[in-house]
């Protein structure tokens, strides 16, 4: 199936779902409602059905949606059943703490290396990974068949990082540099300052959660 | 001024403004037109010349903008120029990592204590920040004056920290839990899972980065 033309919008919730769906399968619940899943998320009915109708709908009209189904069919969409080996470029703070970080193995993600110029972090290791030097980044990547490439180094280097990345074969990049990075491949970044400073104008603005 | 109608994505805009004006005055630019600002963040000029009519407007039409007044604008706009006090729920890696890292000072956030249940944690110190029993949370909260709770603990405890963080008074909820909390106050989440899972998605889909 083609889903090359579903929104960004739509994309995004998609985690959301199963995030959501994992909850109540746990909790044992065996069919779903989109008007009750709907509420959950705090979105509405009608845009959940839109939302599944994307991937070719999931459920009957009026009888709800059987949780584990959904599930798999989510999981098959989200690509959760394959698995992606990862690298981390810049060893600091945050590239330790993904790298020591085991949950997202659990979703087929599995970072395999680290790489940082820094000579006293070359040749240690982080949760059994080893921290390699900057220099070996295009051998490794190409060797190893690295699919993702993570930028936690600082803004400065990110954009070159991405683009020897990239050049080496990586077919995403996960950025958490503080600036925005072009590739093409796709780009996913987690700007924590920008949304810790978007906190502060709330807060600042007493503006409720309007999420 | 009142900016309380200024929708969520004109918010989110702002710090990406920031951080592209850092960069030209770093680079010793004066002036800089809306088309060209735009160009750089991949916006259109009437985006950028509306974002800024929000909060007054910063420029002279046909003039351009003057990169350091606008720069402290928007600092003022984003409170940048006040300072926050955090404490994190959860020393794990996440919580470890941020309160290792000190470039959100930089932005008036200063982490001043870390929590956890884990008794071999507690007593121990993460960047010179002390680890206390997460019983202790609430009379650190009120007697420290802290305005912002950061949650990196699983996701099953998730909203019952946010719940009692807002009942001692914080301001506002820094979310790094795979689960959505609400509270009164402003929430940030940041879902590092949702955001791999919609990078594995496009990379699956080869859809390129449309950001």
């Amino acid at each position: 199936m083609e889903f090359r033309r579903v929104s960004e919008a739509v994309i995004r919730r998609m985690p959301r779902y199963y995030r959501q769906l994992q909850v109540l399968q746990a909790q044992g619940v065996e069919r779903i409602s989109s008007g009750k899943l709907a509420q959950m998320m705090r979105l509405n009915a009608s845009q959940v059905r839109q939302d599944f109708n994307c991937f070719g709908g999931f459920g009957q009209q009026g009888y709800g949606y059987n949780v584990t189904t959904l599930l798999g069919e989510i999981k098959n969409i989200l690509a959760l059943n394959k698995s992606h080996k990862a690298v981390v470029a810049g060893a600091g703070n945050i590239g330790r703490a993904l790298a020591s970080f085991d949950h997202f193995e659990q979703h087929g993600f599995s970072i395999t290396a680290l790489f940082d110029v820094n000579e006293e972090l070359v040749g240690t290791d982080v949760n059994g990974k080893p921290v390699l030097h900057i220099s070996k980044l295009e051998e490794y990547v190409k060797e190893n068949n690295i699919a993702v490439g993570i930028i936690t180094a600082r803004r400065s280097a990110a954009q070159e990082l991405a683009d020897r990345m990239v050049q080496a074969g990586v077919k995403g990049i996960w950025n958490f540099a503080p600036t925005d990075v072009t590739a093409p491949v796709p780009v996913e970044n987690i700007h924590m300052t920008d949304s810790l400073i978007c906190l502060a104008y709330k807060m600042c603005h007493n503006m409720g959660d309007d999420e």
